[in-house]
């Protein structure tokens, strides 16, 4: 580097040498410092010293590069002009913080050291100038503690044993009870204790001081951690970091300082107002503190006008300039207005959406601009009850956040109970080790599930979410005990009946009752959500099993149904007893059509189905009572969801989530069944599975048993007919689970389409429906190109596609996939978000491949991942058609696609 | 086609106007039996129909093409001046059969018809001639059943009930019991059952007869069945089928005749003689049916010289034309040999090898002929012993053949019996429901294993193949009754120490003790080998466990072990105490690393130590017990694989598997380890997984607990340093399991690499090792360019990768796979033979991503595929560096890598 080269930028006083757009060079921090100070926004005056500076220093090990000091001098000098004070001069000092700053914001490096100036006689001086020597001890004790620890490496617990000893010595407890001289004490030992791990004394000299402080920025670039940090993030090709010196300001050198910190809107509502607080005489920690209360912003009108005036007027220009609500901390020091900070305001949903939608009506930002400043995420706060955000909390541990929302309610241990107090009009949350099916009945009385096993995919929190339930799942740290009906965290007893909370959100376990409040969707929302939906490409559509959910996502703007599971259909009221009635006939029948396939004449068929006769009628009786339930469902929901394409996929689940496992259970099943308690323990034991995930499911019971798929497809298209005559339009698509091969498909395609024709042949109509199939297995998407011959819809069932692409079992990573987020492995739970990388590739290939021959191929996902943004964002580039996702993410989708849409134009 | 082109292609007397070449016109036997006539080989004389002219018949709806007639006709003539008879001529007939035949070899289509020609005069001829009114009406009779049945549609079963009347009539049992009167009776009875279903009277006509059979053969190629056939076997391009006249030779016309089959060398032995038997006499189905006792082919040659030169001569003659030996159907008939069929024959293993390496001596074929002459799978009948083929089987049902082999013992139902009576000296066959790891003890103990569930890479059959141990599994329709020490077959009941008997090759559970035969390694078994050796290109290598499974695969040609698993080490003999110990610490233990991570300063991390100090000392305490079992097992190993590359596999099941199951069990852990009995059974609740398969298993151990993996490193390290030190040459190559992503290899790595640093800087020594991953989870493969930059080699594990592309979970497929084959979906189990199509691409893929950032990557196979011949081809192609499978394949993978590279050529 050239000595003469510039390596050091001014900013203050209303001229800044550096600007926003110079973040490689100046580092993000460094560059908008100096873009404030351009606008002439009253920030404390200071120097940057470019990134490239780090790097010739770490190219020449530790030193600085020629000329580095002689323009660091300059700036100091430059500085000590703009703010009227000297670096150690006792009677007026300038005080400065050091700070580290890369082109991409870093966790990592070093943290910020303040009141870097002071020394013995700096001390002096400000008790001299404040008469409050407390506080001059108070800073220079925290300045030595600091400089030791970050700049030093002299680690902060050697200076805390010093001050606990003097809080024995001096029979106080807390820091700010010792007086100036037991400070002065604190004081004199560490600088001694600096002098013992340092090796040399504490730098007296601001100059020095700087010097040490500006290396120890350079140094911590090559920090383990940062290189960590910046590996895990992809961040390369970067100099290093720049260091920014700024003069210290002081809100609390008397009744003319003060600090605040305020929005240009309202952050909390979105409201067009000036918001914020304040306090008088203080530092930016006291109003984040809560020691003190701060007074809200208004009242600095009247306190101190012109200050007020000159901080409402930078607002409104800093908005306008940032085009964005800007949350900002300032400090008054002797009357003078300085600007701390500006930044984008972090804001609540319904603010979000305000704000978005009231700049595009004052045209300060173009829709594109509002679709892309609410988080989609967010929205979900809009959408379900939440907990007061005053109340108090008894937390008791923490879960995983399975499904949004706020629930209070009493303990309860079985889906029976939960359904009997329901019924009495009590309001109870279910506590279970796991869900399974069965407890569908209790699910559904409960207000809120709580389970100690399964993690963000598991049966309850998918369930929960489909039902736009509070859940909390996986917590791992409480031990239910069923039969004594109560559960412990610790020492803690929760016993049926207890009230307890569940913050979905947070994945919280509270104790006792906290207050909830309910949401209501505003005005802004829907002139929003328009706005999405003119952007983008992609077709939202729900995951629905029931009339309510498909209306309440219709309601949510959902385009028609992408996935309806008829699974739990089977469970509902006295349904599961025609269908335990054919599972337990199931082997019998089966038998009997292969030796009917296999007899030779038609005399021996005859003699085989006499032989089975009761098996046929058990199994082909239990179907029959079945299709007036299905045909029933299947008229509601495509009614609730008229003129919209309804994808119902075929029974998935294995047989076996059908049957009781406990044994009181399986008494009550033979006795309704008439058969005996050991026969259904031998139908159990028989239809185990060791991983029922890769079992006998899917279209794998249809390969078995045609006759189920034979008539649910019977029961959708009567249905339809049903709706249709009812003069509404109906758009079925009937969707096969688990297929692992064209072969596969075709066989039970086939069987589907002929019992539809026969459908039609009895009807004396027709009406237009299509077969698709799932893409969940990886097979099925490494032979798309095979498996799309036969299907004109694939649907991405990203579930099972990642427990099956990345060998984890939905319900048993939980135990683990912590430690892979933890060390970074995994960037985020892929249950969560799409891994993109693995199993995007494979759905990317089944996309390429599947219409590779057939171009008209519609394209969706109905994976949890429909519903997340930044799988949201995967689908658009892969040219999906559409997501599918639990009704109360139907928003965040639209928004999500929208996003997508603008992002990857 | 123009009516002069030649439709029809006669054959007989010594010339032809086909060969063997014209398959595709004349089908695949039409070729054949103009190519044995072209060589003077006495066939009876015939014409075939080209095949396509079945394609104009089929375009013509069903018309001959013109000039077909003539044609026909023509060929006739010169039929009847070949063989002296004449077709209706009733002194005189000739009598002709009628048969399909394609240019492939195609079940489906039509049946033959034997004995056209005859009618009712013909009849009276032949009883004129014979004086055997009995056999005339008796072949008459089965002409009109054959030709209405199989030609016209006229089903087998009205003929069947006509003549089950008759012998009801005649108070007879069997058709055989019913004299001439009586069959005259029924020839009058089908004649009329023929006319009353066909609607006209049965044809008289010999050319009517072979116009409508003509007919027949051609409408039977598009049969449903046929056609399904075709499309099954991915059987296009075809014209159609062939249609074959021969005119038909009598061996039981009188004491001047006879039939018989035979070999030109012996197919049991391989040996070089005249091999056969026949009967004087008599039809060929004669010799077949056993009624009769044949006579060797020897006595021929006093009974009928003449015609026993001819025989011999002509075998000599066609096993030299076709270099192979050939088995051969022949009739004399009054005194005229006649060769009805030749083709290769079929042979037991020791006959093939020997045959294969004679034949090179012989200088009959080429090396690389000879290894094509066995089929690898054969190889395995040498390995193990053998049923004793004549003993009497009472099969009392059959399971699927897991392990091959034959095994006799006394039936027990626990791992502890089975090792407690081999103790006391008894020969025990252990029947399960299913294995665990808990069984391998009472496994070894055992000669063979039964269990009723799970399929062909269960528990029980890995491991048993792996051990050579013969193994019949998943037998659903034994119920096992642990309890009361017994198992059941519909009414038979077998108790413990009842004699069964175990065939593993035909999957058969038997009653009682079956005689069984030791094997032997023939000198031609190892010469036939080295031919192999020779021409392969793939490496072959073995799955072992164990010094005594290294040792002999080593014996059968391995090259080096390419998996030794290492979880079944953590079960042998007191090991498993610490086992559990460390499990009961794990969750503590963890805790403990985490906390401490955690903590920011040195006292608080001491602090944690102190806290959880009983966990840390049990966690430590029970690697450290571990650590000198596996440095021993690792050592003998090393030994028994000296200057032979070791590649082990770090500890792969999930930690459950280590736990007590059974009450009993857990109140031992108990007792054995001091806690309560709640506690084992809330560690085994805690650890139980829904999906083990997808759990908490493999390099996910490692994550969580790296200490494990540490110490198998070390072990592994230990002890090649010790075993180079005893002068033998040590390639150790450590595995690591069930890898998803790069990053997750990098941190296992990178810990087993520091201890391996560790133990080298200790003995202050170094010796050379490789790291690599298993790639069995999809997502490795399909990111097998990140992979491979940490990897320096590959290994294929394509069991979990099966189950994973698929979705089949292999314990659990057993109940549905069957119906799969069946239905054609898929043409073999999956995970017998490698699906190339889905499971392949990823393999592929695999392969082609991680050669494309590291050409040196050495790349191998270690699922139960790498020992099948379809799926080592499929290796080869794909160009990997080696194959390994299980000790008793090694053979049979030399023998397939050498097909495969002549093959692919």
């Amino acid at each position: 580097m050239a000595k003469n080269k510039k390596m050091v930028y001014f900013f203050g006083g209303g001229k800044a040498e550096g600007n926003a757009t110079m973040k490689e060079l100046l580092g993000g921090k460094g560059a908008n410092l100096a873009e404030m100070s351009s606008l002439g926004v009253p920030v404390p005056g200071g120097f940057t010293i470019a990134t490239s500076v780090c790097d010739e220093y770490n190219k020449k090990k530790g030193k600085w590069p020629a000329g580095l000091l002689s323009q660091v001098e300059t700036n100091v000098k430059k500085l000590e002009k703009v703010m009227g004070a000297k670096l150690g001069d006792p009677s007026n000092p300038l005080l400065v913080s050091v700070r580290s700053g890369a082109a991409v914001s870093m966790p990592g490096m070093m943290d910020t050291v303040l009141n870097l100036g002071l020394n013995d006689s700096v001390i002096e001086g400000i008790i001299a100038k404040t008469g409050n020597a407390r506080f001059a001890y108070d800073i220079y004790r925290r300045f030595i503690d600091m400089f030791g620890d970050v700049v030093m490496g002299c680690h902060h617990e050697h200076f805390e044993k010093a001050i606990h000893a003097a809080k024995v010595k001096a029979k106080v407890e807390v820091d700010s009870d010792l007086n100036a001289d037991q400070l002065k004490g604190v004081v004199d030992k560490y600088k001694a204790i600096y002098k013992k791990h340092v090796g040399r004394m504490f730098p007296q000299d601001g100059m020095a001081q700087l010097k040490l402080a500006v290396n120890a920025v350079f140094d911590s670039w090559n920090l383990p951690r940062a290189e960590k940090y910046r590996q895990l993030n992809n961040i390369t090709g970067l100099l290093g970091t720049a260091v920014n010196v700024q003069a210290m300001v002081f809100g609390n050198m008397g009744n003319d300082c003060g600090t605040g910190v305020c929005f240009t809107r309202n952050p909390s509502t979105g409201k067009k107002e000036f918001y914020g607080e304040f306090l008088m005489n203080a530092q930016g920690e006291d109003v984040v503190a809560g020691i003190r209360t701060p007074l809200p912003l208004k009242k600095l009108n009247k306190v101190m006008p012109k200050a007020y005036k000159e901080l409402t007027a930078l607002m409104t220009r800093l908005e306008k300039h940032y085009k964005d609500m800007q949350d900002m901390e300032f400090t008054i020091q002797q009357k003078k207005l300085y600007i701390l900070q500006t930044r984008g305001g972090k804001r609540t949903a319904a603010a979000a959406v305000k704000c978005a939608v009231d700049m595009v009506n004052e045209k300060l930002i173009t829709r594109k601009t509002a679709i892309t400043r609410v988080e989609p995420d967010q929205l979900d706060q809009l959408l379900h009850p939440s907990f007061d955000s005053k109340a108090k909390r008894d937390v008791m541990t923490t879960g995983l956040p399975a499904s949004p929302g706020a629930a209070v309610g009493q303990a309860v241990f079985t889906a029976d109970t939960a359904e009997a107090w329901k019924a009495d009009g009590k309001t109870v949350i279910l506590v279970r080790l796991e869900t399974s099916p069965e407890d569908i009945g209790g699910m559904d009385a409960a207000v809120g599930i709580l389970t100690a096993r399964g993690g963000m995919t598991s049966h309850a929190a998918v369930v929960a979410r489909g039902m736009g339930k509070c859940c909390v799942a996986g917590v791992s740290d409480i031990v239910i005990n069923e039969k004594a009906k109560k559960f412990s965290v610790g020492k803690t007893v929760i016993k049926q009946g207890d009230w307890i909370s569940l913050d979905g959100t947070a994945g919280q376990v509270i104790k006792g009752k906290v207050p909830t409040v309910e949401p209501k969707l505003s005005g802004e929302f829907g002139k929003f959500m328009a706005m999405c939906d003119k952007v983008r490409k992609l077709g939202v559509r729900t995951n629905a099993d029931t009339p309510q959910d498909a209306k309440r996502a219709r309601g949510f703007g959902a385009e028609g149904i992408g996935l309806c599971r008829t699974e739990h259909m089977f469970f509902e009221g006295e349904r599961i007893w025609p269908v335990r009635s054919m599972i337990l006939a199931a082997e019998d029948y089966t038998k009997m059509l292969q030796e009917i396939s296999d007899a030779s004449t038609p005399k021996e068929k005859k003699a085989i189905a006499r032989t089975y006769a009761v098996a046929k009628k058990q199994f082909e009786g239990a179907l029959k009572k079945l299709l007036p339930y299905q045909r029933r469902d299947f008229t509601a929901i495509f009614k609730a969801m008229a003129g919209l394409p309804v994808t119902v996929r075929l029974l998935d689940p294995p047989l076996h989530e059908f049957l009781p496992q406990e044994k009181d259970n399986q008494a009550e099943m033979a006795r309704r069944l008439k058969v005996t308690p050991r026969r259904v323990k031998e139908e159990v034991e028989k239809l185990h599975e060791f991983n029922p995930m890769l079992g006998h499911r899917g279209c794998r019971l249809a390969v078995t048993y045609p006759a189920i798929y034979r008539m649910q497809a019977r029961a959708i298209i009567e249905a339809a007919i049903a709706v249709k005559k009812a003069g509404k339009v109906v758009l079925p698509e009937i969707m096969i689970p688990l297929i692992g091969s064209v072969e596969e498909l075709k066989l039970v395609k086939d069987d589907v389409i002929d019992e539809i024709n026969q459908v039609f042949k009895e009807k004396k109509t027709k009406i237009k429906y299509m077969i698709g199939t799932m893409i969940e297995v990886p097979r099925a998407a490494l032979t798309a190109d095979l498996v799309a011959k036969e299907a004109e819809f694939f649907s991405f069932g990203t579930n099972d596609l990642t427990q099956m692409t990345m060998g984890f079992s939905r319900d048993d990573a939980g135990k683990f996939l912590g430690d892979y987020v933890k060390h970074g492995i995994y960037a985020v739970d892929p249950f969560q978000a799409l891994d993109q990388t693995g199993v995007g590739k494979l759905v990317e290939m089944g996309i390429q491949l599947g219409r590779s021959v057939n171009k008209k191929l519609k394209i969706g996902i109905c994976g949890e991942h429909g519903g997340e943004p930044a799988s949201i964002d995967f689908c658009h580039r892969v040219g999906m058609n559409y997501v599918s996702c639990s009704p109360f993410r139907v928003p965040i989708a639209r928004l999500a696609a929208a996003q997508a849409a603008l992002a990857n134009k």
